[in-house]
């Protein structure tokens, strides 16, 4: 494992922000700001199929610094995706242009699920690891680059449901139904996720970011038996960078997340700003939530809503971002000027 | 307009829960249980295409009825769509099997909305009435009949997206880009709305629910543009009988919503029912939210589940109810054990 040389960063927002230090401004970003709404992903999306994309490092490097340069965010995302996990533990993960990622054979029993074990990620997903370390070469230091990984519920939902799903109620049933079979897979994904997340951190990551995309679709009750304790366990186990908590639609959870080591929680755009910073009593970082949808819409109307936004969080302990990740259809300029209206703040 | 006899009911339970009545127990009933977890809804399915099943009384009756028989729910809700209602306004809904609705000629401009005026509802809608009077002679007074209605954001989705989806992220940019447009077209629903469900009540319903199936979608505040007003306006117009307002996943309304002429307010199963019951101040009648997964559960666990949802609820000013609609590979036996696990309280 190579240790990643020290970097002196040209903007350190997003991790003075993570720290809870004091900024000019806060730091913006975008979820999925590497996509498919800029032009030169596209050329790429023609000429590469996904996983290609995903596991050759100069094309990861490539696709994460485009943002930087081209709308001017502050902090860089990884490309990669959150089922590269599953391939870890030897899942076949397709993914269908159009309709997105299908996993052919699910796990539905108890014995389905102990036919799997701990993959050796390190090795298995070297491929982000090297993708990393070109990525920080393509930086050279402008901006912070942020790691990532999906949480074991919103996981086990794809494993379960075999594909994207409005509601995932295979994997909410198959958790009540043989809930030792679902804690079994939990627990394993939990311990490769720890793993995962500090091999990137060692590859030179400033900090990551856990996506617990479908823990809004968990009653609360629910949401502590088999989502909760495991974002806990991993949050705990990875250490050296700020870790951001993104549980979408969870927040219910909000002061119990607060109390994780998590250095920052994210929220989606049904979040209220107000609430969130009630709920954890303004001691810790909070990131989101711009619905972009809003994104669609004239620039003018834009500037407005972001003013609104930021009114309602406060520039402190604040990182700018979409509540959930940017549409393709979203054109260029509007992403530009989101980025910028938060950048003309302060 | 005819009006209905009165009827004495053999079991009133919901309209006494509805009144904020003393009960010996709750009632319970299910969102969609008039439906495909039944086989003998499936052989009319198989028999019947979806429209022609809406649009004929006796099958509406016999449909409607169903449950009641088969399962032992304390009410009756009328079969029916909420998209019955843009069919009023001229527009072609389709129901494509496997997939669900289908609108070929989605509005998007100011100019697409302006086409459209206000319909004769009670006459384009007829058959839902006539519906109705067939349901209330096959009931005789077992258990009170709920109509419903889509609120009108649920319905503006459908209208401007075309299709089921996610998160209708065309529909929300179609209210932040033309907000005009999407005002005119709220403006229209509500009115057709109120006008559908006071026909309701005339044709004999003895409650009926709005459904507002996609509030979470959108950000509080933006609820309180898009979504709210038209809420309130349709429970002050309806009379004659209690309205039940479910907007679903619209939590961080509730103390809005308990303030309007509502009855009782649904919740989806995400909502955490002591935070409801404080929100709401205990003043008015809550239903719901049992998770329509856990039905796909073991009867031991459905039973111990429900008993959970019944303490945190309490069992006056209560209606049992799932979060959302019982899905279709619910096995009979195990709907029965939810509906008697229920009726054993007390």
């Amino acid at each position: 494992m190579s240790v990643s040389p020290v970097v002196t960063l040209k903007n350190d927002l997003l991790l003075r922000a993570l720290a809870g230090e004091a900024v000019q401004r806060p730091p913006v970003w975008m979820m999925r700001q590497a996509g498919r709404y800029l032009p030169d992903y596209r050329k790429l999306q023609d000429q590469y199929d996904f996983f290609t994309r995903v596991q050759t490092p100069d094309l990861v490097a490539e696709i994460t610094v485009m943002p930087v340069h081209q709308v001017g965010v502050d902090a860089a995302i990884l490309f990669s995706d959150i089922l590269v996990m599953l391939q870890a533990f030897g899942v076949e993960v397709q993914m269908v242009p159009g309709k997105g990622p299908v996993i052919p054979h699910t796990v539905r029993t108890l014995e389905d699920a102990r036919r799997f074990t701990l993959p050796d990620v390190e090795d298995v997903l070297h491929y982000v690891m090297d993708g990393i370390r070109a990525t920080q070469r393509a930086l050279d230091g402008a901006v912070p680059l942020i790691g990532f990984a999906g949480a074991p519920w919103t996981l086990l939902c794809y494993w379960v449901e075999g594909k994207g799903s409005k509601a995932f109620d295979d994997a909410r049933a198959f958790c009540f139904a043989q809930p030792e079979a679902a804690h079994y897979l939990l627990d394993l994904l939990t311990e490769a996720t720890i793993r995962y997340l500090n091999a990137q951190v060692a590859a030179g990551v400033q900090a990551v970011q856990l996506f617990d995309s479908w823990a809004g679709l968990l009653a609360p009750a629910d949401f502590y038996r088999f989502s909760f304790p495991y974002l806990k366990r991993i949050a705990e186990g990875v250490s050296g960078v700020p870790l951001i908590l993104f549980a979408r639609g969870a927040e219910h959870a909000l002061a119990d997340l607060a109390q994780t080591p998590a250095s920052a929680l994210g929220l989606d755009w049904t979040a209220s700003p107000e609430q969130a910073r009630a709920l954890t009593g303004g001691k810790i970082t909070l990131q989101g939530n711009f619905d972009p949808a809003k994104l669609l819409a004239p620039v003018p109307y834009i500037q407005q809503e972001v003013r609104r936004m930021m009114d309602a969080f406060g520039c402190q302990r604040y990182i700018a971002n979409l509540g959930h990740g940017i549409l393709p259809q979203v054109p260029p300029d509007h992403a530009r000027a989101f980025v910028e209206a938060v950048q003309s703040v302060g």
